[in-house]
C-alpha cells in the first residue's frame, strides 16, 4: 500500500516528519510505501541525514504550503501546487491509498469533502479523539468539532462509526456505546440528547449502554462515548490543557502521561470514501509515526468498506 | 443574620453536617444564628457530644427527609415536613435569611422556584461552579446544569449574574467574560455561540473578552465563563472525576488538590430572590462549613439587590 505524508503541514515540519517517517520505516513494516509530498529543496538535506531506505518512499515536491491560520476554501483554490491539495489529488486519484496531514485542519476538512467526499448515506463525516482510561486503554469520543450543531440522527450515525472504528482498529469486539449526557436516567438531558436516546436504544446495530456523564468519560462505562461536536470539542481541549498541566507541573504519573496526544498521532476522518488522517498541529516524530501506522490500519482493515456496508444493513 | 442549614441533606448527614457547624462556630463567627432544621432524636446526641455555644444555634424539627433520588416535585409535595420542605417555608416567611442544603438538588431547585421565586426580569436562574486555576486562585464556569437547553439571551443573563457573583463574592472589581466556544475568533462555534457573542460584545454591563475554548478553563484567560448546563455540566463533572483520579493514584499536588469539592462547598443559586446555597451530595465538614460562609458573604453583600438592581439599569 501507499501512504501520502504532507511532509510541511504542523508546526514543527518538516524535520519531525521526516524524523518520524524515520522512526516508522525502521519500525519494519514491509508493505507500505511512503509518498512524501513537500518542498523537495527542504526536504533533500533532512532525508539525506535520515539515511533512509531509498526503496521505501518517493518524493512529490510541493512549491506551496497552506499556512495553519489560513482560510481553508480560499487556501485550497489559491494554491493547487500546496502539499495538501497536492495530498488530495493523488488520493483522489488513487496514487496514494492513504493521506495523512498535520497541517491546517480546516483545509484537510475541506479537501475531503470536495474530492473523495463522504460515503453516500453519511450525512457527516466526523472526527474522534481517544481517551485515556483510569486503568484499561483507551475510550473513543465522538464529534469533537468538525459538527457543532447535530441533529440527534447525526449522533447516532456518530455512534454507528464510531462503534466500527472501536471493533476494526482499536480490537474491541463488540464495544459498548454511551451517549454523553448530564443524568444516568432516560429522559435526562437537553432537547437533543432526550430525542437521540430512544433512537441509540432502538438501533440494531449498537451495544447501547445508556447515558454516560462527565464523570464516565475516562472510564470504561463505554467503549464509544457520542456527543455533537460542540461539546466533544471543549472536552478534548479540557483534557489536552489537564496534561500540559501534568507537563508543567512535573505530576509524574502513568495515567496522566496516556493523556499525551503523541501517542494517538491523529484521528481518522470517518465517514468519507478513503482513509484521511488528521493530525494535531503540534506532532512531533512520535505522533507521524503512529499516524502513518494508523493509516496502515485503517487501510488494511478495510475500515471505509466496513462503513459502506454497515449502511445497506 | 439567622442562616437556616438542611441537617438530613448529602451523603453523610447528620453527622458532618454538625461536624460543619462546630468548625464553623469555633472560626469565631459573631452575628451568624444557625437555624438547624433536622430529625430532633437524630441531631440531639451529636449536637451535644460536639458541645457546641447554645445561644448560636437553635434547632427546628423535621420529622421527614427527602430522599437524593427523589422526584422533586413529588417528594416536595408529599413531605411537607422535610427538612427541605421546612426550611424554604422558614426563608419565604422570613424566619431565615439564607438556607443551605447538600440534599436533593432537584428539588433544592424546584422548593426554590415555588417558594423564594426568581427576581423579577430573570428569565433562568442559574447555579455555577468554581473552577481552580494553575497560578491563581478560582474562576467561575456557569450555567453548570439547570439550563440544558439556553437561549442567547440566557447566556447574557449568565454573564451578568456571573460578574456580580465574582465581584461581589469572589472580589474582582472588574471581572473579565468569556464565552465557551470552539474557536478563538468571533464567528466560530454552534448557532448559540454564534448568536451570543455580538450579545455579550455590545452589552454595556459587562467586560467581555471574547471566546474561550477548553484549553482555557483552567486559566485565568476569563474570570467569568458562560455557556449552556450541558456543556457545563460536562465540564463540572469531568473536573470532579480528575480530582478523584488524582486522589485515587496519590498525586499529590497543590494544583490538583485545589479541585477538591469541599472547598467551595456549594454553589449559591443566582437570580432567585433569597441566598439559597446548594451543595454536593458528598459533603463533608469542611464543605458544610465552607458553605455557612458563603451564605453569610452572599448575604452580607447583598448579592440579590446587586442583581435586582443590575437589572433596571
Amino acid at each position: 500500500m501507499r501512504i501520502g505524508l504532507d511532509m510541511m503541514g504542523g508546526d514543527f515540519a518538516p524535520l519531525e516528519a521526516v524524523k518520524g517517517v524515520k522512526v516508522f520505516l525502521e519500525s519494519g513494516a514491509t508493505d507500505v510505501h511512503l509518498v512524501l509530498i513537500g518542498d523537495e529543496a527542504a526536504l533533500a538535506p533532512l532525508l539525506a541525514e535520515a539515511q533512509l531506505d531509498q526503496s521505501k518512499y518517493s518524493v512529490v515536491h510541493s512549491s506551496q504550503v497552506i499556512g495553519m491560520d489560513e482560510h481553508p476554501t480560499k487556501a485550497l483554490k489559491e494554491k493547487p501546487q500546496s502539499s495538501i491539495s497536492i495530498g488530495f489529488y493523488l488520493l483522489q486519484n488513487g496514487k496514494i491509498d492513504a493521506f495523512i496531514s498535520a497541517g491546517n485542519t480546516g483545509a484537510m476538512m475541506v479537501g475531503t469533502f470536495y474530492t473523495i467526499k463522504a460515503i453516500e448515506g453519511i450525512q457527516r463525516p466526523t472526527i474522534s479523539t481517544l481517551v485515556p482510561r483510569d486503568g484499561s486503554g483507551y475510550g473513543l469520543l465522538l464529534d469533537v468539532g468538525i459538527n457543532a450543531d447535530c441533529k440527534p440522527e447525526n449522533l447516532v450515525q456518530f455512534a454507528v462509526l464510531g462503534s466500527l472504528y472501536s471493533k476494526h482498529i482499536l480490537n474491541n469486539p463488540n464495544p459498548t456505546v454511551g451517549l454523553l449526557n448530564i443524568g444516568e436516567e432516560e429522559g435526562k438531558g437537553n432537547l437533543l440528547a432526550q430525542a437521540t436516546y430512544p433512537l441509540l436504544k432502538e438501533h440494531p446495530q449498537l451495544n447501547f449502554i445508556g447515558n454516560v456523564e462527565g464523570r464516565d468519560i475516562f472510564t470504561n462505562k463505554a467503549d464509544v462515548i457520542v456527543c455533537e461536536g460542540f461539546t466533544g470539542n471543549v472536552v478534548l481541549k479540557m483534557a489536552e490543557s489537564i496534561h500540559d498541566m501534568a507537563v508543567r507541573r512535573h505530576i509524574d504519573d502513568e495515567y496522566m502521561h496516556k493523556f499525551d496526544h503523541e501517542t494517538f498521532g491523529g484521528t481518522p476522518v470517518l465517514g468519507v470514501n478513503k482513509p484521511v488522517i488528521i493530525g494535531h498541529g503540534i506532532a512531533k516524530a512520535v505522533a507521524f509515526k503512529n499516524m502513518i501506522s494508523l493509516a496502515q490500519k485503517v487501510h488494511e482493515s478495510k475500515l471505509v468498506d466496513k462503513i459502506r456496508e454497515s449502511l445497506v444493513k
